[in-house]
Formats: C-alpha cells, sequence, structure tokens
C-alpha cells in the first residue's frame, strides 16, 4: 500500500526516539536457549515443530513436512521496552496467491492491557526469503513491564528466531503454562489458511479468548483422521480433543464412507480408551461457499456430515461420555466468509472462533 | 495451499464434461467491443480506467497512476454456459505483503440465483505478470440463462480482458444500469486494502447488497480530498455523493487542522453548489486498530473526527441540506479488524459495508 508505506516514512522521520533505539546496541534472546517457554508443542526438544523425530518414520510425508510449520507455536513474554524487534529465517514460499505473507509467514503480537484484555501491537515488517524481521512499536509501555503473547508463522517454518530489544530494557520470558492444553486435531483450516495474521487463525483466536494454552495439530491437506496421528495424540494431557478433519475426507481423496466412518470410530474409541476422562470435541465440516451453486459440492460436505452424525449418536448410545458434536449450523459460515469457495477469510476465522468458543467453553466449565 | 491443488486435480480428472469443454473452440467477447456494458465509470470511452485522460494534466500523479486500477469496474452479462473462462493482461506487482494475489489483481464472480439473492461463483485461477485467467464452474447453471456480475481487480490495472465460453453456449452483455450511481471519493480503504477478493471490497459489497451502481474513485495514499478531484466528481449526475477521505489527511502528510477543515468545506460547498439536490454523505476517520496502545496514532484520528464532525455541524447551521455523517463509531470497527492496523480485512470490510447499507438505505429511501 502506497499509504503505508508513506506513513512508515514518516513514523521513521518523526519518531526521532525510534531511530536513536536502533542506533544502540539489541539485546537479543533466543527461546529455544530457555527451557520450557515454548508454547504449543506437544513434545520437548523439537524446535519449531509440531511433532517429535520419531514421527518421520510413522506419518505420511506430506504430513511430516507439514509438521515443520509453526503454526499454533506461542511465545510469551513480559518486557517494559517501547520497540520489541523478532527475527527469523524462514522455510520455503512466503506466500499464497489467496493468502498473503503476513498471514503465511508473518509473526503477530498482543499485549495485555491493564485490565486483562488483550491489545494488538502494530509491526513494521520487512520480508525476505532469508530473513524476516519485525520491528513491534509500544510507545505507551515506556517505563512499565507489560505481558505479550507472539504467534509463529501459519504455514512457515521458523528457525534462528531471536527476540532483541535495547539493552537497557527488562526482559522476562514467561514459562508455557501448566494447564492441560486444548489439542486440536485438524485440516488447512484449523492450520490457519486463510487468515491474514497469526493471530487471527480459528484456534489462536480461541486460546487468546479463553486465555487458554493449546496444541495445534493441522496439517493442511492432509488432517485425515489417521490412526498413527491418534497414536501421538493419545499421549497428549489434554483439557479437550477437537477432531475437526472432515474437510480433509472428501471422496476426491479415495474416502468412501465405509473409510470415513471407521476412521471416526476409530479416532474416538481410541482417544477415549487411552484417556477416558479427556472430553472430545467432534467437528462437522464446514461446507463450501459454492455449494448453492455446485451440487456436486454441496453433496459432498451433505454426506461426510451425515455419516458424521449418525456416528456421532451410534456412540452416545453405546455409552460413550464427554462426547460432542459441533455441527456446520453452529459454525454458521456465510457465503462470503471464504476466499476461494473453502478456505475461510479472518470473516471466517471469527465465526469459527465464536462457535469454538461457545461450545468449549460449555465443555471446559 | 496443498489440499486447494490436490482438489484442482480431483476436479480436472473427475469433472468429464469439463475437460470436454476445453477441447472445444471457445467463443471470446470484449467487452470494449460493445457500448456501454462497463459499469462504474464516470467517463466514456477510457478503457478499464477511473478518470478521463485530461485529468493527467490536472491530478497529482500518484492520483493518476492509481486511476489505472480497476477497482470498482463491473461487467454484466447473462449466459447458459457452465464454464465461463476470463484472462487480462495485469499491470504490475500482483500482490502486496499484507494483501494477497486474488485480492490485488483477482477477479471475482457472482450469480443472481432464482430468488434474486447473489451467490458467489468459485473461480480456478491462474496468475502470471504477463496473463491472469480464471475459470469460473457453474455446473447448475447447464441449459439455462443467469445472471452474472464480474468484479474487476482491486489495486491492478486491466488490459485485453475477454470473457470466453463453449461457442455453442448463449451470452449477452447487460447494459451498465441507467440510474444514478453512488459517487465515493476515498482512500485505500475505499479502493479496497485488504479485501481477499474484489467482491469484498466495502463498496463492491455495498453495491451487490444495495442493487445499485457506483463509481469507485478511491485512490491509496491520495484520497485527499482535492479540488482537482471534487472538480471531476461534481460533473458526475450521482445518487448520493460519499466523502470518505479522512484517513489520507492525517498529520504525516503535513495537513494542519486548517487544510483539513478547508479542504473538508469546500469540497462539500462546491459539490452543493454544483448539484444542489444530490445528498452527501461524510465518513469520519474509522480509527487505528492500535489507538489503545499507542496513544499518538489514537491521537491523529481522534483529532480528525473532532474537526469533522465541528464542520459538518456548522454546515448544517449553515442551512446545506442533504448533508449526512457517518461516524467512527457507527464504522464500529474492532481490534482484530485489521491487518496491520490500518487497512481493514474481509471482517473490517464486512463491518464497513454494514454500517454504509444502513446510512444509505436511509439517504437513498
Amino acid at each position: 500500500m502506497k499509504s503505508f508505506f508513506v506513513r512508515l516514512f514518516v513514523l521513521a522521520v518523526l519518531s526521532f526516539d525510534s531511530v536513536n533505539l536502533w542506533a544502540q546496541e539489541l539485546q537479543w534472546h533466543d527461546p529455544l536457549a530457555t527451557d520450557g517457554v515454548l508454547e504449543g508443542r506437544g513434545w520437548e526438544d523439537i524446535g519449531y515443530n509440531r511433532l517429535p523425530d520419531d514421527a518421520q518414520a510413522k506419518v505420511r510425508e506430506p504430513v511430516w513436512n507439514l509438521s515443520r510449520d509453526a503454526t499454533g507455536l506461542l511465545l510469551r513474554f513480559t518486557t517494559d521496552a517501547d520497540q520489541v524487534q523478532v527475527t527469523f529465517v524462514p522455510g520455503k514460499k512466503l506466500s499464497m496467491p489467496h493468502m498473503p505473507t503476513t498471514g503465511v509467514s508473518g509473526l503477530d503480537l498482543y499485549s495485555r492491557a491493564a485490565d486483562g484484555e488483550w491489545l494488538w501491537v502494530r509491526g513494521r515488517y520487512d520480508f525476505s526469503e532469508e530473513k524476516i524481521a519485525y520491528s513491534f512499536l509500544t510507545p505507551n509501555s515506556t517505563g512499565e513491564e507489560r505481558e505479550y503473547q507472539l504467534y509463529l508463522p501459519l504455514y512457515n517454518s521458523v528457525s534462528d528466531l531471536k527476540i532483541g530489544m535495547a539493552s537497557s530494557a527488562k526482559f522476562t520470558f514467561l514459562p508455557k503454562r501448566p494447564e492441560n492444553p486444548i489439542v486440536i486435531y485438524g485440516t488447512s483450516i484449523a492450520q490457519g489458511a486463510c487468515a491474514s495474521r497469526a493471530g487471527m487463525s480459528w484456534p489462536n483466536i480461541l486460546g487468546r479468548s479463553l486465555d487458554k494454552p493449546l496444541i495445534n495439530l493441522a496439517f493442511s491437506g492432509n488432517g485425515r483422521m489417521e490412526p498413527e496421528l491418534i497414536e501421538y495424540i493419545e499421549t497428549l494431557k489434554a483439557s479437550v480433543y477437537v477432531l475437526d478433519c472432515l474437510p480433509n475426507l472428501g471422496p476426491g481423496g479415495g474416502f468412501t464412507e465405509e473409510i470415513v466412518r471407521e476412521r471416526i470410530t476409530h479416532a474416538i474409541q481410541a482417544l477415549k480408551a487411552a484417556q477416558p476422562d479427556t472430553p472430545i470435541l467432534l467437528v462437522e465440516h464446514d461446507g463450501y461457499s459454492d455449494g448453492g451453486i455446485d451440487s456436486a459440492r454441496k453433496e459432498i460436505y451433505t454426506n461426510l456430515n451425515l455419516w458424521t452424525k449418525a456416528i456421532f449418536e451410534d456412540l452416545i448410545a453405546e455409552g460413550i461420555e464427554d462426547l460432542y458434536l459441533m455441527t456446520r449450523e453452529d459454525i454458521g459460515l456465510g457465503m462470503d466468509d471464504y476466499v476461494d469457495g473453502t478456505h475461510p477469510t479472518d470473516l471466517g476465522m471469527q465465526r469459527y472462533a465464536d462457535a469454538y468458543i461457545k461450545h468449549l467453553t460449555k465443555i471446559l466449565d
């Protein structure tokens, strides 16, 4: 945006203090050098990744590759700095045709206000394939320490991440929260496609809104309710398991009604066997925005949801407890909530999050 | 998105009819070869542009350059084809770091359902700097003629646009609607930053929702309520003039309170002198999403809105009629409705549009 760059320039000229800051020596902090501060991982010592090393031999290659994307990872810290700089080395492509660089590869920072509410923090960014740099501006925080949450990229990997500020500033990483996280197994939508910023994926909106930790095991195009993933998930102590894989179980992938029923049933039974006291939220397909104009597309999600509801009712009848269903109607996406007919925009993500907040607030109560 | 491309492939394999179609000869239609079908222009014979040739000598160069972007331009047609292909040659950069290619350079198609409601039509796209191609799929329309609206790109220029379908299909361009359009003078936000699709800029949501034509004279970073622009606008017969320039009149651009007051007052008085019966909607600055964390940014929009409200009340007191004000509170953007603190996402665009729909429905009643 021209106006954006004009403003950047003006800001650089007007903010004499800011210019001054960058002339100072910065103090850099590496989150991986402090144990137990990177939140959103189900396993320790796996860097900015989402599956442990031994998964490489057990899961399909696309799942493994997508587990290198940093979605759902979160850093918490306090500082009194009035500028916070963050740099990291990204992987592969920085953007997609229908999802901007800020969403695919960008960082997102929120600060907790005095009343406990989250405030979004503006970042000036510089994207290159070699290094991504954000400079977050928090001028009003000068002199007081405040709490921050930094979201890592939704669709890119991260290495060599460092957080820098004036060496005179106070800085402390906060430990990851000890309570059991919400564990999500999902598709591209739960991974974050196509939010415009990391903070706007529905899991991240949810975590911020409920103020709870979560683990995001969503794999774009590859959230297929697979037994080998369930084996990893059932080892995680969770406050609730969310199973939101229907959009990746359509007939295009060779998934018949029999296979879909088998996978959903197996996932729920295996999780209940391993963690009997952990509630499970099963989620329907949210639909496609062109269902009204393409009856073949409407049939896909309609069938998947019919089968899912039937399985849900069967399992309840068999006595499985603490199993819940969130329907397409509960999610309630409208025609203009998607960018490409399949992936929600920020508008759709907010609606998704609203539905999850409503359901999980009751389940976790 | 991997899942997206997997689906494309599956769709290509499954849709035998589609493959067949592309083996046929396509019939191509050039909108510029038919008079009076390209809607959204205030002047004839200016191609896919938004200011007439003589403006090049009268407006600042950035305004002229931005007037080559096709935002707000709209093609209406009927066809019974089950696939509609559109190609064009784009200008300059296809995307921005905070706005995806689909929004900057993409097309967007809606079809009118039997009940009169608009249905979004999915397009498979192929972006290159040489040519952009969309293939829109409307399988359920086979055999019946339906009405379509095609939105042109929000932040890119267009040349050599052609609409193609099977030569056996019926096709007719609809003439642009004869009623006086809503004429909008605005900034990057009204130009469409940062909608993810052309149909999701607030002016395009508004036009679709009210079912009315509009002319979009919004220039990113350069909607500065300038007399030379007002001279063009006052020649346009409009149902209402919308003046939404506040976000480009901040102090960073050297705009003092005196200049801001002078420009707003001049714009309203000149439009009222030229077109006394045309209502004017003056719009406040929508705010920045980091106002709560950056008091300097909050001061910018707070001051601009105070001055604007004072001018509005003065002019009403002086007897100017049919002048309306839409406030920041009316627009009602929340903290997560922006991508970069300044530009709304689709979530913010929908809120903007909702506020406009409410105000303009009353004004145009």
